[in-house]
């Protein structure tokens, strides 16, 4: 039977780069001390008290169907915190409740293009992306952010690129690089979306994880919140990476039109996972502080680890639960070093190839052990680096 | 800012036939004593058991990312229970897990359809299998099932349709109607979807509410698992609505390919639920039964309100939680006779005009209130519907 041009072209076949992710899951159930530090999940589980406050929830009758845009109490909780975050004003209308900050990455990008339409993403990129924009038959189009940048992506760059494009998709703090955008960097991004009339498709979901400085979101620049769809999610704020709670921020007619998607793709949100968000967001900030605590900390380890070497250079980061590292004084790919170092001293990393070409002789490395395995697994990571320089 | 034409052409303006559900929310929350017999929502609310069992599995653990194609444990448990209510031999590989039937419909559209293509359904129809449709921008093309045949659909009038179409999507027991398709009607079914090279997209999300006969899924008929997707949900068969949890049977491929989707749409459903759905499943066919009951009893109690007039028609329904009545006898529309009931009686029932052209002049009682107070919200519809005779 014949299957949809649409979907046999999201994943493009031929390597995906997660080879190492797999290669470990299957030593780990082999019984392998394997050391993950692979994917950007928390390590520490949702909060009792959350899941105790959705479970209450079921059975105060919050089972049926739910508005297709979110429970009012739970779109009025966001744009608070919207607010507050951002100092930009921010009605209850303004957003839109979706499963998880991945359903408003297609939700936005559904509504930015049609088929055949070109959507901008920066390279290196958080897996999902390209095969997202492909998902809705669009075409998607990388922009390099360099190594010798810091990883910051370059706005002349994105203006070269941006002929005929109808959106553009950034992330800060950035998922895989760690990297925070400077307010250059966005303020240059603005006036690329501005002056080419481009929607910027802004995923936010590491907003609480900036390590020095200010979340800085850009549709908090002037004459951006018109053309800005920002997207959050609970998963890495709250610790709620499984219960897939997340939200769209943007003009009400673009939340009014995502609405209607949302009653064709999902039909709306559990209610009582929405009553269990509304819990978390009441918990405050000192409990989002309390859940990237670990992160930061755990940061400093690696950064401690790389002292009195130069064969691994850390790339500055300043957020986000990631660290990349530059191995090209090793000679080898992000891919060979990441294998020989899980099949030597099993500890796995992401190949930086993974997530597009800019990051080719890299790896992340995920903050997501305990900070005494993370130690040790850099100190031999450390070491096995510097016995391959040749 | 421009919005996709994909999005702007989901709902296509005008009416959308949902004023009098409207109205009625309306009445209730000014105070008015409105009985609603509009929506296909259970009046029962999920077993505490069930909800226990989820607050449970999130204690447990399963709060991070799932399995895309859904946890190995509720595959093997929806693929146990597809075999055993159907007959047809069926693997986890063959099941995908989504968020509630909806996102089975739109997965499966999009899997079938690139843009531009055409999707036939049956009028009348569920209220959002056009939208769905034109949400993957592919065309949405009706195919009338006519009260005088009892709103069987006529095999030849599918094939008269199907000229360059990719899929056909049928629902059986059906939502509006009641009506439960016939062996031959279904044969005839399968045989246009053999000689056109359709795609047989069956939703069978009513399949525990068949009150004469047993339920059969075409996907059982001979050469038709390779090519029917048959999309499941717990919201009527578990009165778990409000969980959004359902599945997808089809060729591995083809799960294959909408797992990919899923990685894109929603990130995989939450893990709590699923092992929720998987106690719910565990709690057996007794349990299923006892969430249907009150539907099978509820719709004895409106046929037995019709009897002795010959005005308000009941049209001849097996299955489902609606009764279709035809009240052309009025000579009046259904939207007509609806609104006015509301005002004079403040019964709300659904005009049969908004579920397609064909059920003009009727209206679909929901049956979803307690016995007493759908006896006597019926007894005020006949006595109101005798009164317009002229």
């Amino acid at each position: 039977m014949q299957i949809s041009r649409r979907l046999r072209n999201i994943n493009q076949g031929g390597s995906d780069g997660w080879e190492v992710f797999t290669r470990a899951r299957e030593m780990k159930a082999a019984g392998l001390p394997v050391v993950e530090l692979t994917v950007g999940e928390h390590d520490i589980p949702t909060d009792p008290e959350i899941l105790r406050a959705m479970y209450q929830a079921g059975l105060d009758g919050h089972v049926g169907y739910q508005n297709f845009q979110g429970q009012p109490a739970l779109r009025e909780r966001v744009a608070e915190r919207v607010e507050r975050s951002t100092g930009t004003p921010t009605a209850p209308e303004e957003i839109l409740i979706v499963p998880g900050g991945q359903a408003g990455l297609f939700a936005t990008h559904n509504l930015t293009c049609d088929p055949g339409d070109t959507a901008l993403y920066i390279d290196p990129y958080y897996a999902t992306y390209p095969g997202t924009i492909r998902s809705v038959g669009a075409v998607a189009k990388p922009v390099t952010a360099r190594a010798e940048d810091g990883f910051q992506p370059d706005p002349d760059a994105i203006d070269a690129a941006a002929e005929g494009a109808k959106s553009l998709l950034v992330n800060s703090p950035n998922n895989p690089t760690g990297v925070v955008y400077s307010r250059d960097t966005m303020e240059g991004i603005a006036r690329v979306c501005r002056d080419r009339d481009l929607w910027l498709i802004s995923d936010e979901v590491y907003d609480t994880q900036v390590w020095e400085g200010d979340h800085l979101s850009p549709r908090a620049l002037p004459d951006m919140a018109e053309r800005t769809l920002v997207i959050g999610s609970m998963s890495k704020s709250h610790a709620m990476t499984g219960s897939r709670i997340g939200w769209v921020v943007g003009p009400r007619e673009a939340i009014s039109y995502m609405g209607d998607l949302t009653t064709n793709t999902t039909y709306g949100v559990a209610g009582f996972v929405q009553m269990a968000a509304v819990h978390a967001l009441d918990m405050g900030p000192a409990f989002e502080a309390e859940i990237a605590a670990p992160f930061r900390r755990r940061r400093g380890v690696v950064m401690r680890a790389l002292e009195g070497q130069n064969v691994v250079r850390a790339i500055p980061t300043k957020g986000a639960m990631y660290v990349m590292l530059d191995l090209r004084a090793t000679g080898m790919s992000g891919e060979d070093f990441a294998m020989a170092l899980l099949d030597t001293h099993h500890v796995a990393v992401m190949p930086g190839e993974s997530f597009g070409r800019a990051a080719a002789g890299h790896v992340r490395v995920a903050l997501t052990v305990a900070d005494e395995r993370l130690e040790e697994a850099m100190r031999k990571l450390v070491a096995f680096a510097a016995g391959r320089v040749r």
